[in-house]
């Protein structure tokens, strides 16, 4: 490497990380604010994340930055494509096209619309007024297709909004992912509800908050959670967050009359902060060093929390354990018997209560309904009859009101409508996937959780996944790790799998 | 108001808000750091702190707000001095001369050497090693020269250093100040001497951190706390921070083999954030927004922590509750035997576990080394020396190390060395002053205090100084709230009717 090139890239990764550094802050504030901020600190927090991110915003589209990325781009052209630096160029690149093709003004317009938004919506919810929030929707429907419209050349309108978290992935890709996804999972739901329905409510009693609290972070600890760089605190509405590669936070709740609420959600959490804690700390600071789309994130909470929090094999390990934990709530309950309860499958309303199997339909119905609105298929006005006769379609389910139905889930009310959802569903793909290679590479590792090891899992996970950061887009990360494209059945493998058994079908 | 007059100020104060968005933002970074942040967050941390403190200092000496500054000028000076759009304009040049003063390599070199020598320091301390600090401290008096060097015309080359934290104030007012407070408590420390010690016993017993937390945090309710304004968290060094009007958070420690620690220093913290929650909310974000002074500020911390919180009234009111809260370790002791051991006076090595009495011979002994260095009369080689000789001449105690002698504070290892103590005594001798003015006008605050009630000193205070925020020199406050300059005499009546009192002098 030349000295021009060296002084350049050394150029580049100071204004990267001065951009960094002021998303960094931000973070910190925003997890200030739903953990321990006074209520009467938000009018003022707001003003300082808006301040910011908008001095976040100018350095991310400076003239200057976009100069640096010319003189680079021929410096790195005989690198390969996976060389770190063609892919940090390659990711800077992105952010400051994302930074520079829209103007501020509209960024700015958003911004405004969707704090307005988020109070009516607040408001809203708990008196079941969808009205109420009716007129700021449309608006939101609006700016989402203007937002697209500062990216031309897209197929379908709504790629540019999905490209904003999973980058790479289109709607020409995800919907027959969804429609084969569907068509598997309809008749297993039928299925599953043709049986006898698991018994939960040993879940259901008195579990003191602190106890759980214990049991949650001693088992992440075993998973490899670092409480030397991060911690868990509490909140409302459970997220894990990076501040730097030496300090990735969870947060979780506590529903002291309902055992699985907290306990899965740390799991889940933890699994977003493996896959950050795992990255490489070479590239703390940089756009490299985090997860590469939502889905790729989603596919690790999903992981420790589902393929390893709820199964078999790990409760053999810990269910004595928990059972000492509480010992006057579950001595008398089997170890079958919570495991049927941790795993019961039931259509129901809500998407973050939803169990494993049913989760992906409540995605799906959100993912269809946001191409219908982008489309101009679905009027705003329309919204709350489609989402019902959609439930009542893929569930079999009837909301009897909009707080529980078009209402419940925060996303179209704090944000653009479109890209919102996908990687939920996504995730769950990917993580039976990634599963599947771990299992090819590594027979042993579902004896090793059946005693409580997790080495051997989270090791390949790192060094397959969690070290490349955004490195590489998600759909050649699937490639090179599994040796396929992105596919349903190891997803469906395991569905089949797990459920058969559990319902003996 | 013309419409000209009316767009600047709107610009400058939209200007200001956003310098102080920074600043808050480094702020909650601040906080989070002393509080929940994991030890290996810290790398980061560092660097986040000093991207946001450059932007906001770039932002602070823009030639723009100059020109701002400068245009507004003839627009107010029909105003009078006191109006608060002539007192807002004051403290912005203030600040704005400041910002340009100093070249930014310089305030480079000294964040980046204050950095290096702190992390010596916390290695040096524990070690009793002065000889590994020395170097830096050597260069940081070199520093803190040219620092004075920037701005030509003072009297005296620690004015400048003053200056930061007390406006104001200079060496040729305190150091007249501080020689007849330390002749009048030369002699009480002698008579109090040769009086029986009193009996502190009772405080070192073993006090349950949770319940010392109730305790201390209803009686900072009663006085007047907005938990919806604040909180309090755990730390090592208490302090008080301001993020906003709305969020003025304190901190402190808990030992849970001495009650007094944690206690006090939660009264303390506390009346920081009166100063700061009863600022006017319209000024919010601007420099008018706060404290006037290091020497204000600490006047209303000592005024809650020891003329309220160490009183006899108001432990005639508490004492009950407090043995009521730990009835197996103050069932048996009095309130006199109580009331005694919180203000034992005692020659002691080290500031912050020092009493009311002896404490400022501390701070009188670091002013006059600072002002000794300074000048150049003293070597840093020679400090340690003349540390321990002063303290036996001052105190009459004999520092065996200089782990608990000059390498104490982390005060001249973390920053410049000039105007780093002054504000302590200062805030003692203010306090005494505030409260006879206090009770000039409202006599009847003692007997209220007696019953738990504090809204009328509260109020007078609020009233007369913390709406005031910085809109008068501290100077100017004394001379208008007391109707006389900064004076010795009411705090001295203070301590001899006090401690006259109680060891019978």
């Amino acid at each position: 490497m030349d000295t021009k090139y060296q002084t350049l890239r050394a150029e580049l990764i100071e204004r990267l990380r001065e951009i960094n550094d002021l998303h960094s802050a931000a973070a910190v504030l925003e997890w200030d604010q739903l953990t321990y901020m006074p209520p009467r600190g938000a009018e003022a927090r707001g003003r300082q994340l808006a301040t910011l991110q908008s001095h976040a915003h100018r350095l991310g589209a400076a003239p200057e930055l976009g100069k640096l990325l010319d003189a680079l781009e021929p410096e790195i052209a005989h690198l390969p494509p996976d060389h770190d630096d063609a892919a940090l160029l390659r990711v800077a690149r992105r952010d400051f096209e994302r930074a520079t093709k829209l103007p501020s003004a509209f960024v700015a317009e958003v911004a405004n619309h969707t704090s307005l938004s988020y109070d009516a919506w607040a408001g809203a919810r708990p008196d079941d007024d969808f009205a109420r929030v009716r007129p700021f929707l449309e608006k939101t429907l609006d700016l989402s297709r203007r937002y697209a419209g500062y990216f031309p050349g897209y197929a379908h309108i709504a790629d540019p909004l999905i490209d904003r978290s999973d980058e790479g992935m289109t709607v020409a890709a995800i919907r027959p992912l969804f429609a084969d996804l569907r068509q598997f999972l309809t008749p297993l739901v039928q299925a599953i509800s043709a049986r006898p329905p698991a018994d939960a409510s040993s879940l259901h009693q008195h579990f003191p908050e602190q106890i759980q609290r214990e049991f949650g972070e001693a088992a992440i600890q075993d998973f490899g959670y670092d409480f030397t760089r991060g911690r868990q605190d509490k909140t409302l509405h459970p997220f894990m967050t990076r501040f730097s590669w030496g300090d990735c936070r969870i947060t979780t709740r506590f529903d002291e009359e309902h055992l699985g609420a907290g306990l899965f959600s740390t799991f889940h959490e933890a699994g977003h902060a493996f896959y950050e804690m795992g990255t490489d700390p070479a590239h703390d600071g940089l756009p490299l060093g985090s997860g590469a789309s939502a889905g790729a994130h989603e596919s690790q909470s999903r992981l420790w929390e589902n393929v390893v929090g709820r199964s078999l094999g790990f409760w053999q390990h810990y269910y004595p354990k928990l059972q000492a934990a509480f010992p006057q709530q579950l001595g008398g309950v089997t170890l079958e018997t919570f495991y049927r309860a941790i795993n019961k499958v039931e259509p129901s309303l809500i998407r973050v209560e939803a169990d494993e199997v049913t989760y992906n339909l409540h995605v799906i119905i959100r993912f269809e309904l946001e191409l219908e609105l982008l489309e101009g298929k679905l009027a705003i006005a329309d919204l709350p009859e489609a989402w019902r006769a959609r439930y009542e379609e893929y569930l079999g389910v009837h909301s009897p009101n909009d707080r529980d139905g078009v209402l419940q889930d925060v996303h179209w009310y704090a944000g653009l409508i479109g890209g919102s959802f996908q990687g939920y569903t996504l995730g769950n793909i990917l993580c039976g996937q990634f599963y599947a290679a771990a299992l090819q590479a590594h027979p042993e590792i579902p004896g090793e959780i059946a005693r409580g090891r997790f080495d051997t899992l989270h090791g390949w996970l790192r060094h397959n996944i969690y070290r490349q950061g955004s490195k590489y887009l998600t759909g050649d990360l699937v490639q090179r790790v599994t040796g396929s494209p992105i596919q349903l059945t190891p997803y469906q493998e395991y569905l089949t799998t797990k459920y058969g058994a559990l319902y003996n079908l």
